[in-house]
């Protein structure tokens, strides 16, 4: 009997109805001859309440609180669930996280996954049962409960799916699969049947928010296919799978783009070794995750150094590198939270030079002016204005046919 | 260092204002030098809501499931309170039911308390920190989480009070303390300082609501001394201990009063064995809990039973005693939802006879009609139509002098 692991996010299971509703496709998927392993997350905003009430209570929650607090919100979606199956005539049982055998280590709120235990998810299944897990948490070697960040249910049920040997990991969400492009930027855009784990991930860390970069590595790493599709709708939709011979490459798969970096530039900088060191390792002691970096050719013994960050660290950041530019010898900082960034991707692109140069052609006959520029064997990113990157992404997804079937 | 367990009710615990009011008095109480265990219910309606979306998705929720649901909203309240109390310096750990070692039957929604481990609460001690522990939830014998009914909480501190050997087992609450009457009905209701666990299990019986009957009767069979006090005022209230030759004891210590019960009278059944076997047996196997039951002395060789019972059950019961008239031989069944209980309790009554008839002579001048008699050692108790109960307290209270100081 094949396994098969559906994972179910908050939206899915908003209420009553969506919990009935998701129990209703269980129960059919159960009667297609499937061994179904399910996968949740909180209700709707659950989590959100439960850290504003940590707020509320607290101005520095201790972490081992925190997640005891936060990991309930999976545990009253795992046994409404097993109640709605119930109804549905589908024997099933509840599981935490620990309960499941998910071991992790110590860091609470951001813990890993270390193994999968499982003996108790494989005792259910044997006695005819669904089991279903609460997502985005475990037990730690310290016996003690974590969670593993948000949007992390992906990657229990990834790691489930890998663990029991699940032909399928279903992630169900509130979109019908990953698209060429936004579609609410791009109505033409078109949902991908079929994308590698390279393409996936590439989208994931660009601004595609189907899936977390975080379950999309560890499905690659463990070879588990996902399926990403609508719990509203149930239509197919997306198979993130590994690039096979069978699979025609796509020159440009996807235009994504994402608007929550900022930019800064420490400009006049002395062009000698352990400049670029200093600098980043001050922005790395404050914890701030630098995306994009670009260093121009040196003029006059000076060059200047640019780099995208997260929005919300701007004022940090700002703040070290005007600490840090006397020391540096740099003649300035400048900060700019109005860009965006770009980004086409498509795992043909290895083998088929000449996108770059495309892509840089269709920007300047839109008159939108590049930035910075960003490639990885499977992906080109620019940088750009904010205010052009709706239009920037419009004409990509045109220049590239993304719209046009047969892929 | 004195042990001492502190309880909180979910009125104590309704918001994050109200938590970091306990979180306060727990911080005092170990800077006066008190090692504190904590027990907490949920916060508020918690509970409620959680049960009201188990209605809404199955007609009839799993008890398995069930418990993994409602047993979350303990879990909410001990990790907040814990974040409280490190915002207030004190070094304090959540555990739920199953962390802390409670080890109950399998009978999910009603398991009893087997055994106290209580390992992970020492560790957490000797590590200087207060265990919070989520009430009402257990780990059954087969590792499935348990809840044991509602108001368990209770149970699970004086569980947890007689296991660690606590010196006192502190019950906060929203009222003051046990009362010699409920104060909405009787205004000039006193609090009492101290009475006995023979005492509040009658007053816990009939009517009074400060205490679940079976954290009183658990609390009686360990020698756990309680303590009820108000959450709110923080002042001393009530404590419940065992009977000592120090303990001045009243005659009458309470007037307690009930309007959960309705009563039911068959009548003109033969005066024969098995006949009031035959009934409540019929009665037992539809679950329905029967409180009082009077027979009359047979009078031309037929008799009538007459008994009380939960309200709820009251069409149930009719429907039981009508379908079994025809053979029993009865000659009619009738019903009143109308009625209420009074009953005075006092450990002296037991070497002061004639508390009965000044109880009879006190309702006569009244004018209010006896409907049912029932006695204990040290309680007294009297059906009347529910018309006259409030009226039946306050006549009693004043007759005994209950209102007078001096206790």
């Amino acid at each position: 009997m094949a396994l098969v692991v559906q994972k179910y996010g908050g939206t899915s299971l908003a209420d009553a109805e969506r919990i009935r509703a998701v129990a209703e496709h269980v129960a059919r998927s159960t009667r297609d001859g499937a061994q179904v392993v399910v996968v949740v997350s909180a209700m709707g905003k659950t989590t959100d309440d439960l850290i504003r009430l940590a707020a509320e209570v607290s101005s520095s929650p201790p972490p081992r609180e925190y997640d005891m607090l936060v990991s309930v919100g999976e545990r009253v979606s795992a046994s409404l669930l097993c109640m709605a199956l119930a109804d549905f005539g589908v024997p099933a049982a509840s599981f935490t996280g620990s309960q499941a055998g998910i071991i992790t280590t110590t860091e609470h709120t951001r813990a890993r996954i270390i193994e999968v235990r499982g003996d108790r998810l494989r005792d259910a299944m044997a006695e005819g049962k669904v089991p279903v897990v609460a997502g985005f948490q475990g037990v730690s070697t310290d016996r003690e409960v974590t969670t593993m960040g948000r949007g992390a249910s992906d990657t229990t049920a990834v790691a489930l799916a890998a663990a029991l040997g699940a032909s399928m990991c279903e992630i169900y969400t509130d979109v019908t699969g990953v698209f060429s492009a936004d579609p609410r930027v791009v109505p033409t855009a078109r949902r991908l049947p079929r994308i590698s784990f390279e393409e996936m991930l590439e989208i994931a860390a660009t601004g595609g928010r189907v899936l977390m970069l975080r379950s999309v590595e560890f499905a690659r790493r463990y070879r588990v296919q996902l399926h990403v599709r609508s719990s509203f709708t149930w239509e197919p939709g997306t198979v993130v799978t590994e690039e096979g011979p069978d699979m025609e490459q796509a020159v440009v798969t996807a235009v994504t783009h994402d608007t929550s970096e900022a930019k800064v530039t420490v400009s006049g900088v002395p062009d000698r070794p352990g400049v670029a060191a200093r600098l980043f390792r001050a922005l790395a002691d404050r914890s701030i995750n630098v995306d994009m970096i670009v260093q121009n050719i040196s003029s006059h013994g000076t060059t200047d150094i640019s780099f995208t960050l997260p929005r919300l660290d701007l004022a940090t950041a700002v703040e070290v590198c005007r600490g840090l530019s006397g020391e540096l010898g740099a003649s300035g900082v400048s900060a700019d939270d109005a860009i965006a960034r770009v980004s086409v991707i498509g795992a043909g692109m290895k083998s088929h030079p000449g996108v770059t140069a495309s892509m840089f052609e269709t920007l300047a006959s839109e008159g939108i002016n590049i930035e910075m520029i960003s490639t990885s064997t499977i992906r080109i990113s620019c940088v750009v204005a904010e205010q052009d990157v709706e239009r920037a992404v419009r004409a990509l997804h045109g220049a590239f046919e993304l719209e046009a079937p047969g892929r």
